[in-house]
């Protein structure tokens, strides 16, 4: 079949060591389906601003562009955390997704069974929580002009968040469409009874809402959806949202999961380019050691499998895998119940691409 | 002892039955510590925009100038939601946190040790939990310059969020003098990685923290308090941040107490001067059955007595009423285990007077 070009960008912390068993995955997929995958490394974040003196170097991005997808472990740490504005790997981040048009980041929150007692949530409460936050990712407060100006009350900073029709369209209509294929409902989130581009973001979901009859749907205030999510959390399956409630939220239904260190995101743009990432950070207290969790990088791929080449074989191979060696007991450090019985980064990824 | 005027806002849905039990409270205050209050009805929300055609009518801001503290029951309701933005409840709340300088919400987050079963999180996490939100209340992307205008990608909607030095100064000293009269801990949260107006927001938090040395300080990104605040509630003693942040944080951390119907709340303005309200809504759904929980909203004048007017001993004795109130056994519909035996709002305001 047709060589797939993966963009592979190890990044920082625990970044290498996660990205190189799902690389193990993805050879071990070539094998077995006979897919094509040709990787190219590249650097990003942190070690690309210690080598090449900025986040996101141009030859990453070109490298990017030219592939069907990418794979990222993770960046950012401490080290790079006091330096300015555009040495930070932060502006890498948002550098990219804006450079490749990312403009959906897709954020499943659902619960492992093996993890149901790591929520801080009550088990009767979690039961059945799988949901999935949309969340805008190139428009909004992140991207709109920022600047400083002198005020009789001292510096006065300003953001300006902005939102056209057409960046609200694209983003609901997707969620709709995600919708569709789940358990068709969708929860809009705004604050429309404050903001302006919350108002035109409700405007245009009432208007594209009739074309999807078989969605059912509800407008949320983001204050009451930060509730909704502790009160309900399974009465929710799709959520779309703009850029900065979706960062909020997002990472607060992965953590009342329980399982925040075995979920996986995927950021997309036009068509089915897509950009594929543990929803967990770079963890440099324990990067190296070789203890981190690999299993929500290796979902990851599974993910990219799923949306931008549509190898579902493969991905429900993954998946399958993953669910193996859990139920097997094998657990990394940081899932483990007796800790002593843990086993290491590439045990974990060893053992996942052999239950494939 | 000296008169204090006391604007009372009934409001919609339940806000009357609970500001009636509130008043009788105030009523039993005078007649056992001696204090005098003389209170004022004025109309705002839902009601005003019914009887005047506003939903804050400018004698009942000359009400409010002119006491020395408000009392607020709840407004809004669905009856008003499809109104257009002059004609809704909200853009009275906002209209008056602005006309009033409220530019600080306190928002205390406690569990009541008869509702700690009532939280979705596990009680051994909840053990403990005991913070205040104080919210920045009148400036950000709330109050900043809201406009549409077209583009060739549709109709564009624009919000801005700014902040100056002394609005950020005035509410981080308060939450550091607020801090130091309970665990000294101070957490100041914002997403300095990405908005301007949280590297000012940082800027002043660090310039002003080595005035307050018995203080320990944290800078925590909102995302990731968001996560802190299920995973670690307790962790927590105050929490300061910019207005939008923290009407989403103060309601999940209200949301995840399990005590949502019990906690009162504060908008103080320069001076001592606030305004003070149950945080739960106008529950329209069960107005004027006589079954909603006044307890917030008298909680809500113990809250008025400490901070506006310094009558410890008297909110001592409301806050000493309730808990006799409830260890006795005493409970309103929203939280009775056995809903059969719930017994009415004036019933449960006469009990508490009584107890006093
Ligand atoms: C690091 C930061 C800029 C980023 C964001 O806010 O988008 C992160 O929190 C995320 O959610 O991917
Ligand atoms: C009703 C709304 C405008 C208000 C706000 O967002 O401030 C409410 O959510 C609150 O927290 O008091």
């Amino acid at each position: 079949s047709e060589v797939k070009k993966i963009a592979v960008i190890a990044g920082d912390g625990i970044g290498p060591e996660v990205v190189a068993e799902a690389e193990k995955v993805l050879k071990r997929t070539e094998e077995l389906f006979g897919y094509r995958f040709e990787t190219e490394h590249a650097l990003f974040g942190g070690i690309a601003i210690d080598e090449k003196g900025t986040p996101l170097p141009q030859d990453t991005l070109e490298i990017c562009k030219s592939a069907d997808a990418v794979l990222l472990g993770a960046v950012g740490g401490p080290k790079w955390d006091t330096n300015p504005k555009e040495l930070r790997p932060e502006t890498g981040l948002l550098g990219i997704r804006k450079a490749l048009g990312l403009f959906s980041n897709l954020r499943p929150a659902v619960v492992f069974d093996c993890l149901k007692d790591a929520s801080t949530l009550k088990p009767e409460v979690l039961e059945g929580t799988d949901l999935m936050v949309v969340r805008e990712l190139t428009g909004g407060i992140y991207f709109g002009e920022k600047f400083r100006r002198d005020t009789e009350h001292g510096q006065e900073a300003v953001d300006t968040c902005a939102y056209n029709v057409s960046e609200v369209e694209r983003i609901v209509r997707q969620a709709f469409e995600i919708a569709q294929k789940r358990r068709k409902k969708l929860a809009s989130v705004d604050k429309a009874n404050v903001l302006e581009t919350s108002r035109l973001w409700r405007e245009v979901v009432i208007r594209v809402a009739p074309e999807y009859p078989d969605v059912e749907l509800e407008h949320v205030l983001v204050d009451n959806c930060a509730m909704q999510l502790l009160r309900r959390p399974s009465s929710f399956d799709v959520i779309v949202t703009e850029n900065m409630f979706g960062d909020i939220l997002s990472d607060e239904a992965a953590m009342l999961t329980g399982s925040i260190g075995m979920l996986s995101s995927a950021s997309m743009g036009e068509g089915s380019f897509g950009l594929y990432e543990p929803v967990h950070g770079s963890a440099p207290d324990i990067a190296g050691q070789n203890i981190a969790n690999p299993i929500a990088t290796i979902l990851s791929v599974a993910l990219m499998f799923r949306l931008t080449f549509g190898y579902a074989d493969a991905a429900d191979a993954i998946e399958a895998a993953v669910a193996e060696v859990l139920d097997a007991g094998h657990r990394t450090g940081d899932i483990a119940v007796d800790k002593s019985k843990a086993i290491g980064t590439t045990a974990m990824g060893d053992l996942i691409v052999a239950a494939m």
